[in-house]
C-alpha cells in the first residue's frame, strides 16, 4: 500500500519563488523550445524532431519522407518532453494558442504511428525491418516512455485523451512484442517501466502494470541478452559494449543489485520505475533493492548539490567516493530523475531522508541546468571551473564555464521545464486523511481528501513558510535535516512536535494559520574523509541552497581564497535585482598570495578578507569566470 | 659555441646511490628485459622484439617470416633502448656473455637491414610498398633514431661500430629519402633529431647533422604536411587525427613555438634535438625558442616530481597550470625526455635551472618509474593514488597502485635503464678547462681536459658531498636552488662564494679535498594559486627528494591527515634496511575524524598525530595503499 501518493497535476496553483520559474518555463522556455523544435533558431543545433514525425507519416503513406530523419536515435523523445512541459504549464497558464499548438502536434505524431500501435520515427523512416533489434542502443522503449509520459501529463491537464489513446496503442504493441509473441528483451535506456506505471494509473490498463512489471523483473536474469542480441544483427547505432553489464544495470537481476553503477540517468530512470512499481505492488524485495540503491548513491556517490554520475566517460556513476569537482559530469537531467526516485521511495516510506534529497537536487544541480533567463542550458554541472582549463583542458571539455543554447543531445532542457512544471507532484502529496508537505513550495494547493490550504513563502530565502488553512484535516509537514531547529505555530501558539522520520504530523482546522519557521543560519559542510578530492575542504549552504564562489564578486581570483576556520558568515538582504533575486552570503576569509613560482618554499603571505558566496544555481549567469563551490579552510 | 658538453660515457665509474642503481640496472634490470625482449618472461606482455627481427632478415632473404611481426608499430625501439642500457653498463660492469649477446643481436640486425640500408622490421616484414608513407604514425623515424643512439653508446662505451656502420647506412637511406630524392615530412614522433645529433658527433658524417636540421627546420613550415600525407593512404595505424596540430608540435615552424603541447614525450624528445642544434650551429633564435619552450613546461607545466604531460588523453600536455595528482599522467619516459632536453639547455647556458629540474625528474618521477628490485616499472606516475578509486574509476584506470611487470607499450623500462646507466653524462660536462658538477654522483670521473677526481657521497640522503681531486683544474658545482644556504671547504678551509646563475667556479690543484655541503632541512612547497588542484596543500621536500605519505606507514589512512601550519618536521635516520635505503621524515600532523556522512555540518574531529613520509621514488613497493604527495595544511 502506498504511503501517500503524488497530488494531481491540476491541484497546484504556484507563486513565489516556484511559481516565479514556472512563469519563466511558460514565457521563455516553452516557446523557445518549441521553436528549437521547429529549426527556428538561427545559431541553435539543428533538431529536426517535429520533421521527422511529419517525414515518418510520410513514409507510412508510402509518400516520399522528403529530408528523412536527422538528429538522435532518441530525438522523439524531445517531443514527448516538450509535449509534458506544455501540459503542465497549462495547468496555472491556460493558453489556447499553446493548447492548440499541441494539439497539431499530437495529430502530427498520430500520423506518424504505424498500423500496428508502433511509434519511433528513426526507424519508421530509415528502416522498418530493423526495428526491435537492438534493444542495447536504439531507444525505442525510451522514446516510447517518454511519449506516455506526455500522454499522461496532457490527459491529466487537460482531459484530452488523443494523445493517451495514441500511447495506449503503442503499449498494446509493445504488450504483443515482449508478452504474448515473447520476444527476449529489456530496454537499453530504461525510462519506459515508470512511463508504464503513469499509464497504468490513469488509465486502469492492466497491461501497462503487467509491462512494467515483465522489464523490471527480466532485467538482468539473462546477463548475456545484450551480447545475443548483438550477435543476431549486422548493425550498431554507436557499438555499444553489450558485455558492459554493470554499465547496462544488467548484470543481476534488479532485486540482486547493490550498488548504482553505469548511465546515472538510465539508473535512476529504472529506480524510479522498480520504486513505484514496489509501491504499487507491496514488494519489499523489490523495495529493499532500492533501498540499497538509494544508500549507494546518496551515502557514496552524489555531489553535495545533488549531482550523480560523476565521470564524464559514459555519463555514469564512478567508484565510491570519486567525486571530483572539476571534472564532475553531474548531468542535470540525472538529478531530475534522482527527485523522481525520492518522490517514489517516499510513496513506499514516508522518510525525510527522501525529500531532503530531493530538495537538494532540486535547488541545487538542477537549477543549475537553466540560465536565469531561461534561455540557456547545462547538461553537465561541475561544482569548478576556471577559465584555460574548464571546457578547454582534454580531460574538462565537457565542464563549460556558459550555458550553450542548446544541444545536439538535447536530454536536459526539456526534462528541466517538465520538472518545474510538474513541481507540485513532488511539493505535495497526500492520502486518505493526510496532506503531505515534502517541499515549500507558495500557492494554493486541494488534495482530494478534501484538504485545502494556500502556502505562502519567499523560500528557499526566507525560511519562514505560512499555510492558510482553508479545508482542515492532517498535516505532515518535512522539517528538513540541515534545520536543527525550528518552530510551529498554529494561529499565533507554537505548537511543540518532534519530527518522525523528518516529518512533523499535526491537525489543522478550516482557517488556521499555521507558520512553520526552519533555521536560516548559513552552515558549512565537511565531506567525508573518503572522499579525496575534498580533503580539507567545506562547502557554504543556507536552507537547501548550496553556494557557491564566483570571480566576479571577488576580485576575479576565487583560487587564492581559503575560509577562514571559525570564521563568521553573515547573511545579506534579499535584493530583488541581482540574479533574479537572491541572498548574497558573506564569510570571513583569507586572500593568499603567491610569489609567483609554480612551486615555492616560501609559504604564501594571507590578508583578511570577506568572500561573498552566490546560490550555485545562478552561478555562470554574469560571464565566464572562476566557481568554486567547495573552498579551502584554514 | 658549446658552454661545456657531456663527459664521455667510459670517464665515469659510478658508487654511491647511483653506483647501487647502476648495479640494480646491470643485475635486474638487463637481463630481466633481454629475457622479455625474447618472450621468456611467463606471465608478462608479449615482446617479440627479438623474433620481429629475425623474421625481418628472413623476409629479405625471400624465406618465410615465421609469425611475422608481433606488437607495436614501435616495437623495434625496445631492442635500440636495450643495446643501449647494455652498452652503458659494459662500461661499469665488463661482461663478455652480455656484450656476446649484444653482439650476436646486432648480427640479427644487421640481417633485418634491407640493401638500400632501410631497417624497420614493421614494414619490412609487413608491407615494403607502405615504408614512407605515415610519417605521421608509423615511427620509422623514431626506432631509427632509437638504434642510432644505440650505435653511439655501443661504439663510445665498446670501441665496436659494427651497429654505427648499420646505422650510418640507414642515415645515408634517410638522408637520400628527404634530402636527395626530396621527400617532404618530418617524423610524428620527433627522436631521430637528437640521434643524428648523436651520430654526428661521435662520426663526423655531415649528412647527420644536415638531416638532423632538415627535421626541425621543416617541421611546421607547412603545417598541413600530415593532412596530405594522410589523402595520400588507403591505410592507418590508428587513425591519428592529422588536423591535430598542437598535438604534433607541427602547427607552426618550430622556432615561432610558445607553448608546449602535445605528446609529452615526442616534445621533449623534439625539444632536445633542437637544443643541441641551437648549442651546435650557435643558433640564438631556436634557443630562444628552445627557453620559450622550456619556461612553458617548467613554469606552468610540471609536477614538483619533475613529471610532464599532464592528461592520459594522448598522453599529452594539457593547459597550463592543469596539474591534478590523482589523475596524472606523467609518463616515466617524459620526464627521462626532459633530463636530455635539460642536458642540452645547459650546452647551450651554464645554468642551474637546467641542473635543477634535472635533478628534480630524476629522483622522483624518474625514479619512482622503477620497483625497487628493477623489476617491475610504472609507465604513469600519479601523485596521489587511492585503491578502490585509482584504477578502478573510469576517470583514473590509468593510475595504477602497484607496478606491472611489462607493458604492452613497452618504452619506459628500457628507457629508465638506459638513464641511469648514462647518468654520468648528465651528472658531469666540461670544457676545455673547467669540470661541471650538474648532479652529485659518487665514483671516479676524469675529464677530456685532464682534470680528474673522485666523489664520495650518501647524496641525496646525506647532504655532503666529497671531492678528492687528482688533477686540478676550474671546477664548476652547481648549487641547488633548493639550498638556500651551502658551505665549501678546500683542505678545511671555509671559501665563500656567490653562484653565478646556480654555479660556484673556483680552482682546484692536484690533491685538494673539496667538500661541499649543502641544507639538508626538510621543506614544505607551496603551489602557484593558480593551480586549482593545489590550493591549501604542500609538499614536503628534503634535498632532490620529494617526499610522499603512504598509507603503511600511518594507520592505513591518509586522507584524514592533515600537516599542521607551522609544524615540526624532523628527519630520521637512514636505515639501510627500509626501502633500499632510506630517510622516513616525520612531520607533525593532524588526524580528522568526521562522523561517517558522505556530508555533514559538524566539523570533523582533529587530533595531533605524526605523520610519516618516504621519498616519492620508493611508493608502491610495499604493497597497495593509499599515496599522497600534496598534503592539506591547518
Amino acid at each position: 500500500m502506498r504511503s501517500q501518493k503524488c497530488i494531481n497535476i491540476k491541484n497546484y496553483h504556484s507563486d513565489g519563488f516556484i511559481g516565479k520559474y514556472q512563469r519563466l518555463v511558460k514565457n521563455e522556455v516553452i516557446p523557445y523550445q518549441y521553436n528549437i523544435l521547429c529549426d527556428n533558431i538561427p545559431d541553435a543545433e539543428k533538431s529536426h524532431v517535429i520533421q521527422n514525425f511529419i517525414n515518418a507519416g510520410k513514409a507510412l503513406k508510402g509518400e516520399d519522407p522528403g529530408d528523412g530523419f536527422y538528429g538522435m536515435v532518441f530525438q522523439d523523445s524531445d517531443a514527448a518532453k516538450w509535449i509534458e512541459a506544455a501540459a503542465y504549464s497549462l495547468v496555472n497558464f491556460p493558453d489556447t494558442e499553446l493548447e492548440n499548438t499541441v494539439d497539431e502536434l499530437i495529430q502530427i505524431i498520430d500520423k506518424a504511428q504505424d498500423k500496428d500501435g508502433y511509434l519511433d520515427t528513426y526507424f519508421t523512416v530509415k528502416d522498418r525491418d530493423k526495428r526491435w533489434t537492438n534493444l542495447l542502443e536504439a531507444h525505442e522503449l525510451y522514446c516510447a516512455g517518454h511519449m506516455m509520459e506526455a500522454a499522461c501529463a496532457y490527459y491529466e491537464a487537460t482531459g484530452k485523451d488523443d494523445l493517451l489513446n495514441i500511447m495506449l496503442k503503442n503499449a498494446e504493441h509493445i504488450y504483443k512484442h515482449f508478452i504474448t509473441d515473447k520476444n527476449e528483451g529489456y530496454p537499453g535506456h530504461p525510462e519506459i517501466e515508470l512511463a508504464l506505471m503513469k499509464m497504468y494509473r490513469i488509465s486502469g490498463n492492466k497491461h501497462c502494470l503487467e509491462l512494467a512489471e515483465h522489464f523490471i523483473n527480466t532485467r538482468g536474469v539473462d546477463p548475456n541478452f545484450y551480447v545475443k542480441e548483438k550477435e543476431k544483427r549486422d548493425w550498431n547505432v554507436w557499438g555499444s559494449d553489450p558485455y558492459n553489464r554493470d554499465y547496462q544495470q544488467s548484470g543481476k537481476p534488479v532485486r540482486k543489485q547493490t550498488d548504482a553503477t553505469g548511465h546515472a540517468v538510465r539508473a535512476v530512470y529504472l529506480y524510479t520505475g522498480m520504486a513505484d512499481l514496489a509501491a504499487e505492488t507491496n514488494d519489499a524485495e523489490l523495495y529493499a533493492a532500492c533501498r540499497r540503491l538509494w544508500e549507494s548513491i546518496t551515502q557514496r556517490r552524489m555531489y553535495i548539490t545533488g549531482g550523480i554520475g560523476s565521470t564524464v566517460i559514459g555519463e555514469a556513476f564512478s567508484t565510491d567516493y570519486d567525486l571530483p569537482s572539476d571534472t564532475a559530469y553531474s548531468e542535470t537531467c540525472a538529478s531530475i530523475g534522482l527527485m523522481f526516485f525520492a518522490s517514489k521511495m517516499l510513496e513506499n516510506e514516508v522518510n525525510g531522508e527522501y525529500s531532503d534529497i530531493m530538495e537538494q537536487a532540486f535547488y541545487n544541480a538542477v537549477l543549475a541546468g537553466m540560465q536565469l533567463d531561461g534561455k540557456r542550458f547545462f547538461y553537465v554541472n561541475p561544482l569548478e571551473v576556471v577559465p584555460g582549463i574548464s571546457g578547454v583542458s582534454p580531460t574538462h571539455r565537457h565542464d563549460l564555464t556558459l550555458r550553450p543554447k542548446w544541444y545536439a543531445c538535447a536530454c536536459c532542457p526539456p526534462n528541466a521545464a517538465r520538472l518545474i512544471g510538474s513541481f507540485g507532484k513532488y511539493a505535495y502529496g497526500e492520502n486518505s486523511d493526510t496532506a503531505f508537505c515534502h517541499m515549500f513550495a507558495g500557492g494554493n494547493v486541494s488534495f482530494e481528501n478534501g484538504m485545502k490550504f494556500s502556502c505562502k513563502t519567499n523560500y528557499p530565502y526566507d525560511l519562514t513558510v505560512n499555510y492558510k488553512i482553508e479545508k482542515g484535516g492532517k498535516l505532515a509537514i518535512h522539517i528538513p535535516s540541515w534545520s536543527k531547529i525550528f518552530s510551529i505555530k498554529i494561529n499565533g501558539n507554537e505548537i511543540s512536535l518532534m519530527p518522525e522520520k523528518g516529518y512533523v504530523y499535526f491537525s489543522v482546522n478550516d482557517g488556521d494559520n499555521v507558520i512553520l519557521t526552519l533555521d536560516g543560519t548559513p552552515r558549512l559542510m565537511y565531506a567525508s574523509c573518503k572522499v579525496p578530492a575534498l580533503t580539507g575542504m567545506a562547502a557554504l549552504c543556507r536552507g537547501p541552497l548550496v553556494y557557491c564562489f564566483e570571480g566576479v564578486d571577488n576580485g576575479g581570483d576565487i583560487l587564492s581564497l581559503a575560509l577562514k576556520k571559525n570564521g563568521t558568515i553573515s547573511v545579506g538582504k534579499f535584493n530583488e535585482e541581482l540574479l533574479s533575486g537572491t541572498v548574497k552570503l558573506f564569510a570571513e576569509a583569507i586572500r593568499i598570495e603567491d610569489d609567483g613560482k609554480l612551486y615555492s618554499d616560501s609559504a604564501p603571505k594571507e590578508t583578511q578578507c570577506t568572500a561573498l558566496a552566490v546560490p550555485y544555481y545562478t552561478w555562470g549567469n554574469r560571464g565566464e569566470n572562476q566557481m568554486r563551490v567547495w573552498m579551502n579552510v584554514r
